[in-house]
């Protein structure tokens, strides 16, 4: 007789783990309990079924070449037996049992194990808000969610519905909403769209493309109460009353961890403490997936970060544990990526705010521009902001924001993370360069070099959140806009303090501007600005007078004045 | 008085080093003697413009805001003197001076220099084949080849265009002349196309994908003569003569090093020699871009590797030397990229076939599969080819090829190289996933898994040049193809010793397969083969007499029968 392991949960983690075992231990008997009725399903895809890029809920139920996976699939492909619609209600680890229920006709069966995987995913956030319960609320979690959603989507047209939570799930759902003729509301509680993925400035570039779509952004105001009689009809929230045919609640995810608490295994708000074997406080039991808590490579400290492809790889490591190898998984670096309406949002390892609460000293730098050369009709403009430790160079993250190349930059400084690389690493990667795909000096590449350039003292500058608090306190100084006059005309600064004098010029009339007087040079990326700061650097200005606009008048979030 | 500093060379690593030394260095008297008559220009450009991409030769001379890049714009903008048509002639190391004529009037002059570098790239490689030097035999380097070539493209209907040298350049003008209407014909001395790029089963599917586009094939013959009375009309090679009415030279670049090494200093034939500082043998004489001979990380040798990523990045390094600063630049792991008629090819670090001539062991694996998931409408196919060391799991490098995308696997390879990190490596760095963008367990780390299976001794596998040599040998042996019968009804292999056992069937059938037979498990990936070889090993079958076809049917790149 083999060994007996039971795997609570078939989405993605558990079936892995499973499969992964009983290839590398034939003889073991592996057994899955999954509560819904579908198992290994790609539930990634839900916002993609609603828009209508997946063309069938099936498709995600199906393997590549159409083979569904079912229970029977798994017991002649894999050899492993699965039980749907079979929710574990409690492991009793003296005995060494779980104990289920039969979802459909609430019978309970107990199934022995040697080893336990506990896989349970995770659940939409649902706080307890007055009316959460009324009809036309829905989550996007299961299969089920996603067939519900899709049949309101029918009758959109000229109805009102209302987003909650400006998340991955939340932003992702903004283009089907829009596309089945609603008018769509985004309420998010914080002042900005994905706060837990990009810092604020970043943010600003994307808030401006989806109100260019037409969604009406409630920023800044969490949801009071869902008012109706047994339909929702209103959301209110701390600032207004927004009426609603629909409304998606996309707060985020909470890890699926009270059967593991109940059974005294260790758990906590990011939910199951696993070691780098994936194991549990109980040596014979492992987690893994949603449920339980990561390890972020970057701060040394536990992360909540729930992801398909991160399930993926815990299922793999547990089932080499289970076949008694001793597999370990260092965690993850925080990468995420989504695509709002025709703009790729990306990110990895912290951003600055999140690096600035752990009270790491960062150094930033923001660099708007094409995603390959600018002599190329295809190029498509990218915001790119890399953050480091002040001191040290480490790379901490990077973000990415626009309608150009995003993926490969974020995934290069992925790998860099995980090395423990610096921004020199970032400005050594051989990264690949032809036209048609990316720039001789890479948006990375620049990035990381202006960051050297801020460690080394050559460059000083503000971000535009610093300049912009300057502005509000209403403080003494010039900026030196160094465009074209052309450029200068078609967009500026709406400020009484700009100076406008073409790059060209700076040197020759270099001596008519205040040498007391602190001056911010920027251009249209701040390339230019930087030679600008040079020159006046050069002709005698006051080093600690001049200084730069990170990211230029590209970069900047906030007014302009458009001809 | 500043620091004198000369530069040799104005294209890109040149005006990159004069500028950022000057930056640097605001006192330092720059110099800049160019032979052309233009500086600072994207000659990569060059095909696109061919192909239409890049609309007019000027904008490859301009900023990304439209200013032309002229010696009055580097004086005024830059502080950095510049000399058009000034072909330096010899360097008077004694007395640190250069010797310089202008190609217009033939005057002779003399540049006295505290700091020289030497940027002056590389040339088209032209060897003594009879008749090159014909009219309508075109190399494209320079700005100038650029207009002539499209010229030449006005009248190409019905016309016969031959190309020279599958490499890069000639992979990039495929396109434009095809468009531009001739028939072509693509000569390579050796068997298959890119061979400094891909391995041959990877150049396969290349090679399909441009004969299906009408471009004929002629490898493995080199260039004999070009016939023709002034005009070239035939190509005649080792095999075939060939129509030409226009010729493209593509057989590589040379690095131009005569005036170093007529100087005394140390080169070879990869390039002028220099050390991390980019010190030639001179301390006081830099040297940088396609002119040196560049270091191979992942080999820690010499490799001539001229791309204008890697120049800038010279660039910038001289710069801050010559600002009397000590900065390294490390070497490049062989990036490359290119898109070949719509298929993308990236590789980055060592083939299988440059890691054996190198002497190494080596382990990969073969992964076609969808870019994203198969359920997304857009998903696109890649091929990619991973390399490992066989004993220590380091990475060597990854080979892409097709439709979908390939930059971002590339790139997050050649970050890892860049660290010396292994397979683990890739399999647990935290790349971006999203339906729209990738696979929930990427291409890449389908590939990494691969390899670890190898070495885990969990995986058995046969790579498709080593089947086709057992066929070719005439052994005895079965392939056992495990797909679907309305797959296997498509597609399959031509052979006689084919078995055809879906893989649902394989559990219970196993006992008919012969057990003495070696047994070649695959589907269309081999993902199922290897679930099939697993069974197998699984109801006892000999462990040595089980394979797997790396790459399944999919990654077959010789003879299939389709329906």
């Amino acid at each position: 007789m083999g060994k007996k392991i039971v795997v609570i949960g078939g989405v993605a983690c558990g079936p892995k783990a499973a499969c992964r075992a009983k290839r590398l231990e034939p003889s073991a008997e592996v057994l899955i309990l999954e509560k819904g009725s579908e198992i290994s399903y790609g539930a990634c895809g839900l916002p993609f079924y609603l828009e209508g890029e997946v063309e069938d809920l099936k498709e995600l139920t199906a393997t590549p070449v159409g083979v569904v996976r079912d229970p029977k699939f798994f017991k002649a492909v894999k050899g492993v037996d699965v039980l749907l619609n079979t929710e574990a209600t409690a492991i009793d680890r003296e005995r060494r049992i779980v104990v289920a229920r039969n979802t459909q006709d609430g019978s309970e069966q107990t199934f022995p194990y040697d080893r336990l995987v506990i896989a349970t995913g995770s659940s939409p956030v649902r706080p307890p808000i007055p009316g959460i319960d009324r009809e036309g609320i829905f989550c996007l979690k299961t299969l089920q969610d996603g067939k519900r959603i899709k049949d309101a989507l029918q009758n959109g047209k000229g109805k009102s519905a209302v987003i909650v939570g400006a998340g991955l799930i939340g932003m992702e759902c903004l283009e089907p909403l829009l596309k089945a003729g609603f008018k769509v509301h985004l309420v998010e509680k914080l002042p900005y769209v994905l706060p837990a993925l990009i810092d604020e400035e970043m943010a600003a570039h994307l808030m401006k493309h989806i109100e260019s779509k037409g969604v009406v952004l409630h920023c800044g105001q969490g949801v009071t109460e869902f008012q109706g009689d047994t339909r929702v009809t209103k959301v209110i929230t701390e600032k207004e009353e927004i009426d609603a045919d629909l409304v998606l609640l996309a707060i985020g995810f909470k890890p699926n961890t009270e059967l593991a608490r109940d059974a005294g295994l260790e758990t906590g708000p990011m939910g199951i403490k696993v070691d780098a074997y994936m194991r549990t406080s109980d040596p014979d039991i492992y987690a893994g997936g949603d449920c339980v808590e990561s390890y972020n490579i970057v701060t040394g400290k536990p992360i909540y970060a729930p992801l398909g492809s991160t399930a993926n790889k815990h299922g793999r490591i547990i089932g080499n544990n289970l076949a008694g190898w001793q597999s370990r998984f260092p965690g993850v670096t925080g990468t995420g990526i989504c695509n709002v309406m025709g703009l790729n949002v990306a990110r990895t390892g912290l951003t600055e705010r999140e690096a600035r609460l752990e009270g790491i000293h960062t150094v930033t730098s923001l660099c708007p521009g094409p995603d390959k050369p600018h002599y190329m009709k295809g190029a498509k403009l990218i915001h790119l902001k890399l953050v480091a430790e002040r001191y040290s160079g480490r790379l901490l993250g990077v973000q990415i924001v626009g309608p150009g190349e995003a993926l490969s930059r974020v995934d290069t400084v992925a790998a860099i993370l995980k090395s423990g690389g610096s921004v020199d690493d970032c400005f050594e990667t051989d990264m690949a360069y032809a036209p048609p795909y990316t720039n001789a000096i890479d948006n990375l590449i620049v990035a990381a070099n202006v960051i050297q350039n801020k460690m080394d003292g050559v460059i000083r500058s503000y971000s535009p959140v610093e300049v912009k608090e300057k502005l509000d306190r209403g403080e003494d100084f010039i900026f030196l806009d160094v465009r074209t006059p052309k450029e200068f005309e078609q967009m500026r600064l709406p400020y009484e303090n700009v100076i406008h004098l073409p790059l060209g010029m700076v040197r020759q009339k270099a001596l008519e501007l205040p040498k007391e007087k602190e001056i911010i040079c920027l251009c249209k990326v701040s390339l230019r600005g930087y030679e600008a700061a040079k020159i006046l650097e050069g002709e005698g200005f006051p080093r600690e007078k001049i200084r730069l606009l990170d990211g230029g008048l590209l970069g900047w979030p906030y007014e302009k004045v458009v001809a």
